[in-house]
Order: C-alpha cells, then sequence, then structure tokens
C-alpha cells in the first residue's frame, strides 16, 4: 500500500461524514489529517455539553460506534436513562451509559475552563484516537432550524421531531460570529487537500462555511478541494438532506449538491448510480469522479478515500 | 397491628439511619413521619451534586437500595464509571449507571434554581415514597475532618481514605451558617418525638445538630427524644464510629455515644450485649431500653422501631 505525501484537512458531520474520515485515518497517518467537525448540532441535554457529530467521529475513529445506528458505543447500556425518564425528565435525546461519561467528562472539563478544542483532544486520545479530531468552533454556535411548527434548535427538530416538520429556513446562532478554532485555523493552513465528507450540506457542511472567515478561506484555499456528494440517487443514506433540498425548492440531486459548493470545490464525487448526471456538475466548473460512494465495510471506507486522495492528487 | 397517633421526627445518617427509618416508614402513615436526613457528606463529583445520606435513605424507603452494600440501588451497573476512568477522571467515588440519573437529575433542578429540599422531594415521590424525607438544611455544609495526613472533606475521608488517616477533629464548613430546611423546622414543631436513629454521633447527628437553631431547638423539645445507640458491644455495625471515639480518646462505647446526648435525649435505647452498661446511662439522667437493635431482616427494622416509639410513649 502507497503511503501518501500530503496533508488532508476533512470537514465532517455525524455519521457519513465520520465513514469517510475514518477511510481517511485508515490511510494517513496521524500528523497527515484533521478532521473539522461540526458543532452546531451540540446541546445541553439534563446540564450535560453533548457534541454529537464531534463524538460519532470520535467513536468512529476510535473503533468503539455502534455499527447498527452509526451513532454511540457499541454494547451500550440505557439505566441512568431509564430512571432518568422515571425522575420525570424529558428523555428523548437517548444517552447511554458509556456515553455518558464523554458528557460529563467534557462538561466538567468545559466548566473548568478548557476550551471544546482541548477537551476533545483529551478525550479521542483516552480512546486512543491518533489523527487530529477538531471541533469547528471554540465559541457557542447553534443551529437552528425554522418550520412550519416554529424554530427548533437542532437536536429538537432531528431527533425530537424526527426531522418530520416541514422546514423554511435555517439559521445560525452565533452570538455575533464563532471564529475558527485554533487547529481549524492551522489545518487550513497546512493542508494541502481539503475533503468536503458525504454530511448534509444544510447541517453539517453549511454550519462549519459560516464560522468567521472559513467561507473566505476554503474560497481561496491554495490547494485542491474536493466534495463527496451525500445525495445518491435522488437519496441521503442517512438523515433529512433529501427532505429539505425538496422543501427549499431544489431537486435533491448531487447536482443541486455540487451547485451550493461552486466557488468552494473543484472537484467532485458521486456514486455510480448518478453517473448520468456527470455533464451537468462538469458545467459548474468542478472535475467529476463516478465511483462506488457507498460505504459499508471498512474496506469501502479505505477504498473510497483512496479514490478522493488520488483524484485530487492526480 | 395497632397503630400509632403520634408524629415523629427522625435524625438521619446514611445506612444505619435508614435501617431505622424503614421500620418507623412501615409502622406510622406518611403524614406521621418526617425523617430529616445530615447533608454534611454532600460532596461535588465530575460537577454532579451528590447527597449520599439522602439518597441511601430515599433508596432505603422506595426499597430499591442494594441489600448488600446498603447504599446504592440493586442491580446496579457501573458502565458509565468504567468508561469515566478510562478518561482520566479520579473515579475512587463509584457512582453506578442507574444511581447517577439521581445526581444528573438532581443538578438540573438545583441549576434551575430549585432547593435541595424542593428537588428532594420530587426525587422521592418519583421513587414512590410517601413519608417526607427532608435535607437538614437547604444551604451549603460541609463537613471537614482534620487528620494527620491534612484536612478532608467527608468522602475524602470516608471514602477515598476508607476513614484510615487517624482523626484529629471534626468541622463544619457552613459559610456562616446553615439554616434549617422548611420541613425541618415545621417537624420540629409538629412532631411528639424525636428518634435519634443509629447513625454516626460525630458524622451524621452532629451536623444535623450544628444547623443554626436546632441544638437549642431540641434541648427545649416539648416532646419525647429517644436515641438508639450505633455503637454495640464497643463496636460500629458500619463506619469509623469507634476508631473516631477511640482517636478522640473516648472509650467506643453506647454509654459514651449517650453522653454526648445529655440535654439532648430523654431515652437511650442500647442492645441486649450492652445490658451491663445500662445503670451507667440511666446515671446520666436517661431512661434506658435494653433491646435486640441489630437491624437484618425487615422485622428487625420494623420490631425496633415499634420497641423505640412505645418507649417513648409509654
Amino acid at each position: 500500500m502507497p503511503g501518501y505525501d500530503t496533508n488532508a484537512l476533512a470537514l465532517a458531520g455525524g455519521v457519513g461524514g465520520a465513514k469517510l474520515a475514518l477511510g481517511l485515518a485508515k490511510i494517513l497517518d496521524p500528523d497527515q489529517l484533521t478532521v473539522v467537525v461540526n458543532t452546531g448540532d451540540d446541546e445541553i441535554f439534563y446540564g450535560l455539553h453533548v457534541s454529537p457529530d464531534l463524538d460519532t467521529v470520535m467513536y468512529t475513529l476510535a473503533g468503539i460506534a455502534n455499527p447498527e445506528t452509526g451513532w454511540g458505543i457499541t454494547g451500550e447500556t440505557f439505566n441512568m436513562l431509564e430512571r432518568l425518564t422515571a425522575y420525570g425528565e424529558d428523555t428523548w435525546f437517548g444517552l447511554g451509559d458509556k456515553d455518558l461519561a464523554t458528557h460529563i467528562r467534557r462538561t466538567n472539563l468545559l466548566n473548568n475552563g478548557e476550551s471544546l478544542s482541548e477537551v476533545t483532544s483529551k478525550l479521542a486520545a483516552a480512546l486512543g484516537v491518533e489523527h487530529a479530531i477538531v471541533p469547528m468552533t471554540d465559541d457557542s454556535f447553534r443551529t437552528i432550524v425554522d418550520t412550519e411548527i416554529g424554530s427548533l434548535a437542532f437536536q429538537d427538530y432531528f431527533v425530537k421531531h424526527r426531522s418530520e416538520p416541514k422546514a423554511t429556513a435555517i439559521r445560525f446562532d452565533t452570538n455575533g460570529g464563532a471564529r475558527p478554532s485554533p487547529g481549524f485555523g492551522r489545518a487550513l493552513s497546512e493542508s494541502k487537500i481539503i475533503v468536503f465528507c458525504p454530511s448534509n450540506p444544510y447541517l453539517s457542511v453549511a454550519p462549519i462555511l459560516e464560522v468567521t472567515g472559513i467561507r473566505e478561506r476554503i474560497a481561496g484555499f491554495p490547494g485542491k478541494r474536493i466534495a463527496v456528494s451525500p445525495i445518491i440517487g435522488g437519496a441521503a443514506i442517512k438523515g433529512p438532506a433529501a427532505k429539505l433540498m425538496a422543501e427549499f425548492g431544489v431537486e435533491p440531486s448531487c447536482v443541486d449538491v455540487a451547485k451550493q459548493y461552486i466557488g468552494l470545490c473543484d472537484a467532485f464525487v458521486i456514486d455510480n448510480i448518478d453517473a448520468d448526471r456527470a455533464n451537468e456538475i462538469d458545467s459548474l466548473g468542478m472535475d467529476v469522479l463516478v465511483c462506488n460512494t457507498i460505504m459499508t465495510s471498512k474496506e469501502d471506507k479505505m477504498a473510497l478515500a483512496r479514490k478522493v486522495l488520488d483524484f485530487a492528487l492526480r
């Protein structure tokens, strides 16, 4: 297996992003990869700071993610939650007992004045993760979904309401602007490739682009920028991406995801199923790679990661 | 089984106190009993407010206490703690997964501005406890043990150091005075009997007496006051009571516990084993009841509760 002589910055949300991040981590050395993760989904549950996307990426890279759900920890129990429900807490957000340790530790360290970056680094190191996992920002950042039933914080929309209410807009509450985390800024300066993992363009990638100065820095990035479509054959593998596109009056297709990355991406990866849309993406001014993008096994993840890097570096 | 036409206020610490409190709860109606519990042992672990004595009494009265330890919840798991240890937290205080729900709920409600009394009432009600369980104070109160290795917060002394360091003094850090909780004040006014449960006189009862005005109110209490010795045959059933007495230059005996309650108790209950010490306690000006005070079964607890009430009311 040939090694790569490059540094990559991967932008990721939850489950889909974590899959490609794992593929990249399996073929790049720890000093060659920084995974920058969306924190717009972060929420306080029962007084505990929960960072769902960071945890999904962290558990996936640590090899302890629940293979059936893609999130949470394998072999999880829910004894705390069961009793918390009996106490009358509204427990629509399911925290497992093992997972809980992450949130208790994170909350405790944050309350002691550490930044989310520092905390994430400690948690990941304790789990044996060698590659850098970095929150997009250490500042407060909340993704809000405006819907037919009112404005909902992300987890309220995504978990409590199962993404069912019709969305009219997505907003980001940053309290006047969220600065990029130190690790994000460093990776932007030092990386030769930016990989947009197959994450929801509205709910995972857009928040990252909303961090102060990031859209401009990616637009002016001197290296290669390549995105993998989260929409395959008009549907998302997981999550509400296709549904949101339809609600926003956009065709749920890889082409319309690509349109959102014009000026931000040099290359775009679509699935074999969407081979007939390659010309449309080409006409947007992006190089197109057509290949299998469905990642089931570890080998699938590594294979896609290789194709992405090879295409970017060709 | 004859009912009682009385109201009792029980003062309790942890395991021993909870046993007699359970016996009392089994023979008195919910409106006839208030259990006031020591909170000098309360501690913040990993950002969570833990009230060990309140929880022991609450779990015992709810019938979910671990019968082997006397504290914690039966059928407990420790998945959170195992992972928290892996994260590098110093986890000498063992929080089980089910138990954790109590602390998460408590901390969340306290942070929302509720008092410890209100929170305790909600927790106990959710567990199906009908008798009133009341913290001695809603104010900050920390029991400090001065030892040969320095001053230790109670849990630090009791759990982390397994009560091993030689104690030189016990102090109470109340930040200028802790007021009795509303329920404690009310029970003092309305009860006809005060029962000192067989709890550690230094670490469980003394803190309760240290709450502002309580020693005076018990000294002037118009009803009957009866204490059960936690020292049986020169030893404590559980915990460091006898060891502390020796370290403080006091004979570890029921007589020397009684001496600490002069002016506060009218009657004192000692175990059959200590029958030969009855005269000494009588000479302190207290009536003496000699009976079995070792509570193993539920029947033992109810039997002792009956004897205590019958003796006080005779």
